[in-house]
């Protein structure tokens, strides 16, 4: 059914001007209508008691409408428009409607929800003769997501907003409940103010989870309640950290534009930083060669042998969980180098007078990490090694699982009965491509060579090799950004606009078509451009403005 | 004798902190330095009646010893340096002195001589006891590239500028006359702020050219006198052009911070802008499908075979050379589609009419447009396949030669006798590796995969496969932006710090290790920022405050 409704879409491509992700069902038309100077949006009184997130929805997109400026991508950027809009009628107003029965929560609250409670449908009609539009939904964060498409509808030429495929008539809602974007602040860091505006452009498209890799081997910048001394000593300096009062910031300017934000404390490996308040806590600490203790350096993971780190540890999922709304936390989990617990001799110590082996007291140590999460409420994310590399009795079916490796991995994962968000770094992660960063090295390239495509990743078939009834473990997936080779200089053109393509994937459902989404993916990119985020352009402006001119076959 | 002092200076590399590119002869100290409040930069009577931009030169030097605020790239930031910082002197005076019977040029007029006739030779003194630095050169040119080395001793903790390394005594001088980096402003505009912006950029790392490709078969954005249609058509809007204004704006930006400025026309391929003014001056005008017509869209190629079309550009030209100080003109000659020809009526009826072959009015082509930059004292500089493709006599062997399409291509053009820069694909294109552009085609890779990385580039040998008598013909060498995926967005960071590679390799000669750059590069990327560049990080930050600990075998 979500399925056919994707194919219908894709099947009115040709005619579909700036929507990203495309509508499960569209129809439009061809009448111009233009945008009254006195437009605004209003609310039907089924939505009384209307929550400020989504006021201040509004009140951006009634700015937004305005500011924009965006022209059409074609050869006179909207003069050949003209005549229409001239002749079209005046929009003044939309209405956004609740449905019949529905609570009014705020869109931070919606959300938040656990993933599979979660309502992002909407309907969208927008008449061509000027009468209102409307936007219904049953739930805040579907007329917030209703509103990201009305947005997308418009151009401006010569100081006219309009638009050109009038009357509008939209049935929306996601394919996959998980639309994320993944960010490591950990190996370079970001200021509060990259994040926020990254979760501007995320909402632009759609994506509806924030995956924030905080902290890792290189630095730990979280300063968690209880837990300061990390950031303290572990943080790059005192100035790159995130206090709980910009985690607030974060959490709160993402839930207002429909994002989630799961944290990832990457554990028991990728903690060489907390050596830096809690030197005991860790073994091959920096040891050398790096490269036989860790997948790059600084080498050193938690003691997961050792009790006093496990309840250090558990204590802290706990903090994180108090700090963190969302249902779900990351324990992380990928690339354990067995290798650095052989070489300790202290879990070596421990192993031998207790005759545990490393998988038992790894269960052990998940037990009480995620133990710790449930009873706060919370389902443990983990990396896929967690159960394709680990027999661990304690990771509960519950558990969502994130496929980084390998897209072939996904079977395996939804084999042993895990719900499984896509994330595998031949298809979405953004760094690949950019040559080695390793010292020492001048043939180095990337290891996850080449390149990662906008047209490669949308290609992607989430449902590949499963069968029917694994379908439903199926959460969504998401683009990746490592940052051994980012910071703020190329956060924008490394991620824009290629991680809108499964933005598209996973709201619109895969079958689309790398040739007639190339225009849409060009006004997503104007559009972004339009609000201040730095784009790379796909292709030379000569092509962004003549569909189709620069395909290989033209 | 060159060489030889090259080696000199990489075996001292241990010891160098933050010059780029290395000094062909140095020696170092280990005593810190302080800069006084009071400093500044006076001129020896032998630099009576100095030029303006020498002046400017100083006041830049002088505020962005201040202004810089680079901390040293160590863990602390320069905290370990406080008690030999307060133990040191404080240097007051930096002395710029030319050589007896020096002639007082501007540094601009220094910078536009013909290549040959450059002189950025300078020697740097920098005593520990805070008596008075010293720069010496035979030109202003050279005071120019000793500031430029000056600059970048200095740290700054806490509001104490200071040096490590003295006593410093420098001998320098470049062992490649042109150091250079293309833009290519065609494919995507970019505004003159951001050429402006990085000419700031290339100055830092002493390169001496911009390759500027101004135009393109997708845009024609340069206003020429007396020409002004190709812009006026053929740009893409009439904001994105360059007025001659904007270009003397460029050139003495440029020539100011001693960078010389090549244009380049490219023809008679690329050139299916002009159809935008004069359809009939152009072959297959967007012919479909054009992969048969053109390397990328649109086709369009000048008619070398009418005489109206060869008078033109030869008028066009001389029109250039007027706008040009350069001794320097570009007239391109890459990628000609013979099918074009071979498909263009008006060019048969032409060749069949005069019994000419396609070969010979190319040639009588070359002869008006060379002939047109000769009468204006120019040099003309070409594409590779001008001499390897085609048999051009009027071709002198004063043309310079730029091999693009591989480093296997130089050693045909040198045993051809032509001086040549290498810009070649395999190691200096820096669009390489981010995948394909070209619409409806999900598979599509860079053609010229994988990506260049810093490390590559700098093991490039420029005299590899020649014979000793050949090593004079190589000029030097540069990094190239071709734009199909750049803009303003991405400009940055897609250039630095990568291109200091190019110039310090052509600075300094062949023979530098990756090893010991990477600190010292680190430092150009952070200076950078510093003055607003918005560059890549290299590493890591964890590893670029611990230098070599991210090295392979580390």
């Amino acid at each position: 059914m979500l399925l056919s409704a994707a194919i219908v879409a894709f099947a009115t491509a040709a005619r579909v001007h700036a929507l990203w992700p495309l509508p499960r069902s569209l129809s439009e038309g061809t009448t111009a209508l233009r945008l009254a100077p006195a437009f605004h949006i209003t609310l039907a009184p089924s939505v009384h008691g209307a929550p400020a997130d989504l006021y201040e929805a509004i009140l951006r997109t009634e700015t937004q409408l305005w500011t924009d400026d965006l022209g059409r991508l074609v050869i006179g950027r909207g003069a050949g428009d003209v005549s229409a809009f001239e002749a079209a009628a005046h929009l003044s107003e939309l209405t956004l409607e609740l449905d019949a029965g529905s609570t009014v929560l705020s869109i931070t609250e919606e959300a938040q929800k656990p993933i599979e409670q979660r309502n992002e449908a909407y309907t969208l009609s927008v008449p061509s003769n000027g009468s209102a539009a409307t936007i219904t939904a049953s739930s805040t964060l579907g007329l917030f997501r209703g509103l990201t498409t009305f947005g997308q509808l418009w151009y401006e030429y010569e100081g006219t907003v309009y638009a050109v495929n009038t009357p509008v008539e939209i049935e929306d809602s996601p394919a996959y409940p998980y639309r994320g974007l993944l960010l490591d602040t950990a190996r370079n860091y970001f200021a509060v103010s990259d994040i926020l505006h990254t979760i501007d452009a995320a909402s632009m498209v759609k994506i509806n989870e924030f995956h924030w890799h905080v902290v890792d081997s290189q630095s730990f910048p979280l300063e968690v309640p209880g837990y300061t001394e990390l950031a303290a000593y572990g943080a790059y300096s005192p100035q790159m950290v995130y206090t709980p009062s910009d985690v607030e910031t974060i959490i709160s300017y993402a839930g207002a534009r429909g994002i989630d934000v799961l944290v990832e404390i990457d554990t028991p490996g990728h903690t060489a930083a907390f050596a830096d308040a809690h030197p005991d806590f860790v073994a091959c600490n920096q040891a050398r060669p790096w490269a036989d203790f860790a997948a790059e350096p600084p080498a050193g993971q938690l003691r997961l042998a050792n009790d006093t780190v496990k309840e250090y540890v558990a204590g802290l999922f706990s903090a994180i969980a108090e700090m963190f709304p969302s249902s779900m936390v990351s324990t992380g989990g990928d690339e354990v180098n067995t290798n650095c617990y052989d070489q300790d001799p202290e879990t070596q110590a421990l192993l031998n007078a207790t005759g545990l082996t490393l998988e038992s007291v790894y269960d052990d140590f998940t037990a009480a990490t995620h133990g710790a999460l449930v009873a706060a409420g919370k389902t443990p994310a983990v990396w896929e090694e967690m159960v394709l590399d680990w027999n661990l009795t304690s990771l509960s079916n519950e558990t969502i699982v994130l496929v980084w490796i390998s897209s072939d991995d996904v079977k395996a994962v939804a084999d042993k009965g895990f719900r499984v968000i896509h994330a595998a770094s031949n298809y979405f992660y953004l760094d690949c491509g950019a040559g080695g960063w390793v010292g020492d090295y001048p043939a180095g390239n990337s290891w996850c060579d080449p390149f990662k495509t906008w047209q490669y990743s949308y290609t992607f078939d989430p449902l590949a090799n499963l069968t029917a009834d694994q379908y439903s473990l199926i959460l969504g997936g998401q683009h990746n950004l490592w940052t051994e080779q980012s910071s703020p200089s190329n956060l924008d053109p490394i991620v824009w606009p290629r991680a809108a393509s499964s933005a598209e994937v996973f709201w619109s459902g895969a079958g689309g078509n790398v040739t007639s989404a190339l225009p849409r993916l060009h006004d997503v990119s104007f559009r972004m451009q339009q609000r201040g985020i730095h784009t790379i352009p796909l292709q030379p402006y000569w092509c962004a403005i003549r569909p189709d001119e620069c395909d290989l076959n033209w």
